[in-house]
């Protein structure tokens, strides 16, 4: 099986590579592409230096290609990229609302992956880190509605948004104005209401998504559900205060007994011991980190609960290797892409 | 009048200070008090060097008194400044949830600072940066329940908390490791889900704060509050995301309007332009920045909106201030206290 990563350079596309160097995936080669900019520049892979090629106008000789170079590029080239025989594992928002592309969190709804026609979306990082916690609530109670509030990470914008921070904290801290790039204001020390476009509702597509993806992984288009999504100042780990309203009345105790025994998720709930969530443990792991589960206080049976999950890992990388992953185990993945 | 300020030195006392400079509040003299540790040291008043003395332990020669020194010595001295004939403005807990204290945001409850018994409570800063906001809708539309999510900065820990911040920032921007000691945790690009003390409930104290606050502030126990408190890596302004359900139906117009014409609160909300609240726009700001205002996903005819307003002034020091000056303005100071 030949693998390729489309977008090899970014900040997902590293953590690809680190996530595919422990992976159970078997391949047998594996083609970094990127843009001109970066193209010829070498990324090590298991000791190996590989060169990172141009993204071509075509087809790529791979049989599973691991798309995240943006919505644009994946829009252009993807059909392409199908047409040559390969399963594209798409990260951008391209195709996810697209009713005939299975939008994939393994841990909730695997099997939607097996119907796909050649595109396989990744859901948005705020969506995937929310919905690893919510779907083995949701399974035992009902999600009737959910409220969420996020704490987003500068990774999210990519490495030039970590960078942006980086270099914009040095200054501020240094009595230099910052000047904002990347995003839409200056972010250190900031916090920031606007994450993707507005749309004509007054929501951003960001807070959209939240909304969309969950009703469409989870199989149900009439849960409800409102999102504030805004960007602070970390690094790469995204957090959630969520509130829940369920069909069914729901326990802390039974949530955290449910989510103790469900994959992907690290109940880190002890405040006695001061244990919650945060950026600073989450980082760099796997599991979307889950706490502060407590009986809601505005919804008789509901629950609050706090969620910190990297984005760069749960919310992107990671859960597109386990996608492969999960259609290699099916055995549903082919290799007849052309050469 | 005489007017005393417990706490000078410390971060509310600072804006106490500047705060008053501006203020239409009269007083013949200022005396300014804090521990020993900071005693003897001078602060600039209208150009006048004050020196700051050791809080007495017993009654303090004013006619009223700004405390803002924590709650233990509020608790502790108030009753004494009280017996001695000063009415106390008391910016700590200590008294905030005694039936006999009222407690008050001059916009919202004014005319319950009249019926005092010697001793007014502010309230704590997130209570009051949403509070100034959420009433004027409450008014009209009738809240039934109310979700916050908070982006706390971390002069909420006074000035203490700033310095870790940017100290601790300079540390693990070189390479250093940051050692939490203000806060449980690193704050440094850090996300803490924990502020004030855990309940039985699983909810901090902070969180219990805004919901028990502000029912008392609008007089209806019965209003529906839940709040997920979290501190975050900014300097002075809190943020807040706030999800609202009504008994009569609001729109975002009709919200617009109303807050366009509240004290204390200004309308921050054009995001075709980039315009919502941030606490780099709202630092330093008397008012509370209000924006993001839009129809409500999780209720029909409910509201979802975000705020950001300088915690140091109308989280503090403002509100304290313009308590002093309705009761000054009603006539309502009586110079009666002990010389």
């Amino acid at each position: 099986m030949r693998l390729a990563i489309v977008g090899a350079t970014g900040a997902v596309g590293h953590e690809l590579l680190s996530v595919l160097e422990k992976s159970s995936l078997k391949f047998d080669e594996l083609l970094l592409y990127a843009s001109p900019r970066s193209a010829g520049s070498t990324l090590k892979f298991k000791g190996q230096d590989l060169t990172v090629q141009v993204t071509p106008e075509g087809a790529i000789p791979a049989d599973v290609i691991l798309a995240s170079a943006g919505g644009s590029v994946s829009k252009a080239l993807a059909p392409a990229w199908v047409a040559g025989g390969a399963t594209v594992i798409d990260n951008s928002s391209a195709f996810r609302y697209d009713d005939s592309v299975p939008l994939v969190i393994p841990e909730v709804n695997g099997e939607a992956a097996l119907k796909h026609q050649g595109i396989i979306a990744n859901p948005n990082c705020t969506t995937a880190i929310a919905a690893v916690v919510v779907w083995p609530l949701h399974q035992r109670f009902s999600v009737k509605r959910m409220i969420v509030s996020t704490y987003q990470a500068t990774s999210g914008a990519g490495a030039k948004g970590m960078e942006e921070l980086e270099t914009q904290t040095h200054m501020v801290l240094h009595g230099k104005e910052a000047q904002a790039s990347v995003f839409a204001h200056p972010i250190p020390f900031n916090v920031i209401p606007h994450i993707d476009s507005f749309q004509d509702n007054g929501y951003t597509k960001e807070e959209m998504k939240v909304a969309w993806e969950t009703q469409k992984i989870f199989g149900d288009p009439n849960l409800i559900i409102s999102c504030t999504a805004v960007r602070i100042p970390t690094m790469r780990t995204h957090s959630e205060a969520i509130t829940l309203e369920f069909e069914r009345p729901a326990t802390p105790d039974e949530a955290r007994e449910l989510l103790r025994a469900a994959p992907g998720v690290e109940v880190r709930d002890d405040p006695a011991a001061n244990l919650y969530p945060m950026p600073l443990t989450a980082s760099g792991k796997y599991d979307v980190e889950v706490g502060r589960i407590r009986a809601s206080l505005a919804f008789e049976g509901g629950l609050e609960l706090f969620v910190s999950g990297d984005q760069l890992l749960k919310g992107a990388a990671l859960n597109a290797v386990q996608i492969a992953e999960y259609l290699q185990e099916k055995g549903a993945l082919k290799e007849k892409a052309l050469s």
